[in-house]
């Protein structure tokens, strides 16, 4: 399977525009992330995600690259769909005790503007805290300071198997 | 930077476990369909997208793999939700008349059960098309047939320039 | 007490043009059906909703009057939300054994039309029912055949005390 | 039609247990709110609804009386649903210029405590203002000061005829 790799890689590389030459360098690097234990999923490492938890906060931030584009060549709902889910899944998991996590069961965004620019910083916090459930809130602003989406998700507490 | 970015692969490859090389290959694969035009944007390669469009319902199946996955090994919300958002858009644009185009203003969704088998298949169909704004639901089921989520969107019918 | 009242009551009357005494009377019919027990509650008496339940569907019939009104002389859109709670809990309560109820974790509305016309119907149905949650979905329609509203609501299920 | 309704009053009256009495009081001091101009809308009156708009932000005062009860005995989430809408349509709508008015075309809540104790708080301020939608938030908080539901809205901006 070794070589069948190689040959792909060869023939993705062979073909590649500048640009396309740096997209494949940070999906790399974001799979590294990954290998490396950086990120604790392939989606963390492809989105070169950072997080900083702090007290019931959480701030989460993504390079915007094309890797991130929809057909449009703006930040697709869906990347910022999950930065969300991260940064308020990685709170939510943050403040419960050993033995419990946190699955998203419910999440609404409104979508304000285009995401564009050098990356996207999402900030998330708890507005309650039950023994059973969770909401979380988070906005999303853009590098030039313009916030582009405001969420809020209701996470429920499991017992880890 | 071609000579980089082969280095880089090579280290990525000599540490690759044998399901990290079966990521690394789906990735690459996934980075060749958006190069090759067979997807339009990488996201939609990455996440293998492949789409049916018919009238006034659209078709997304994508295969599961540890690359959907979040850091308890189902299929992390955010992926969810980009394939929700991205069988709506397809589906919004589908019906607009050329010069027009749809994008995501909100986006709800209930998330059902866990995501995992072999692959998520999304299904969005209009609830309501007026002149200037959309709302379109969306259904994914996993290939057990179990729904894993029910979701609800507001598109905004703008003018491309 | 009941002298106040009365004379509330005489106040009422003298100054009510024929469309306020229409409403006066809508409004002590629907206190009448709450005292009665035709209505469980106050406000399923005032909005003279009717019921039907059904295995897994529940329909909800309410006459449109003055008396729902906005501002601006068409259905405020909370009462729209009143009646798509009140079809939701219904159901949510109607396939709960004995000794357990539902509450309404979150709720999520599109409206899609205005609320105007003879009636307005709702028609609720079960998404999904857990150990510990349920989603039902439901829409709004109006007596000229009209949607104007399409929900999903998630409920909390509980143990009555 | 007037004895009609009066003997209506009558039979209510006449069959009335002090808690109905006080019911029925609140009611007709409602209708006659709206009657009198007091509140705009009858659903405005009966609920006794109080409003003060601030700069971007709107608040709204609701009493809590057995007549928001749900079966259930605590305030129906509908009418809860009622109180934010109004915040926000009022909010919405103080800052438009005169011949615009802003309708809702989206309204996601989580409920997060129960409805009781002496009154409902509604806070309501704006998150987005475009040309042509308005995003906007509210907290609803009891007397004894805990937030019993948190809630985003989308609003449509439209010419008034």
């Amino acid at each position: 399977m070794n070589n069948q790799v190689k040959e792909l890689f060869e023939e993705c590389l062979a073909s590649s525009s500048p640009e396309e030459l740096a997209i494949l360098e940070t999906v790399l690097r974001g799979f590294q992330k990954k290998q490396k234990n950086i990120n604790s999923s392939y989606i963390g490492g492809l989105l070169h995600m950072e997080r900083k938890i702090k007290e019931e906060y959480c701030e989460l931030t993504v390079p915007i690259s094309p890797l991130l584009h929809n057909s449009l060549g703006i930040v697709h709902g869906g990347i910022t769909a999950t930065i969300i889910d991260s940064a308020m899944g990685t709170l939510a998991n943050s403040i419960l005790p050993d033995g419990f996590g946190a699955v998203t069961s419910q999440l609404n965004i409104h979508y304000l503007s285009v995401g564009k620019g050098d990356y996207l910083q999402c900030k998330a916090h708890i507005d309650h805290k039950g023994t059973k459930t969770m909401v979380i809130s988070a906005d999303v602003h853009r590098s030039d300071g313009k916030k582009i989406a405001k969420a809020s998700g209701s996470f429920f507490i499991i017992r880890k198997k």
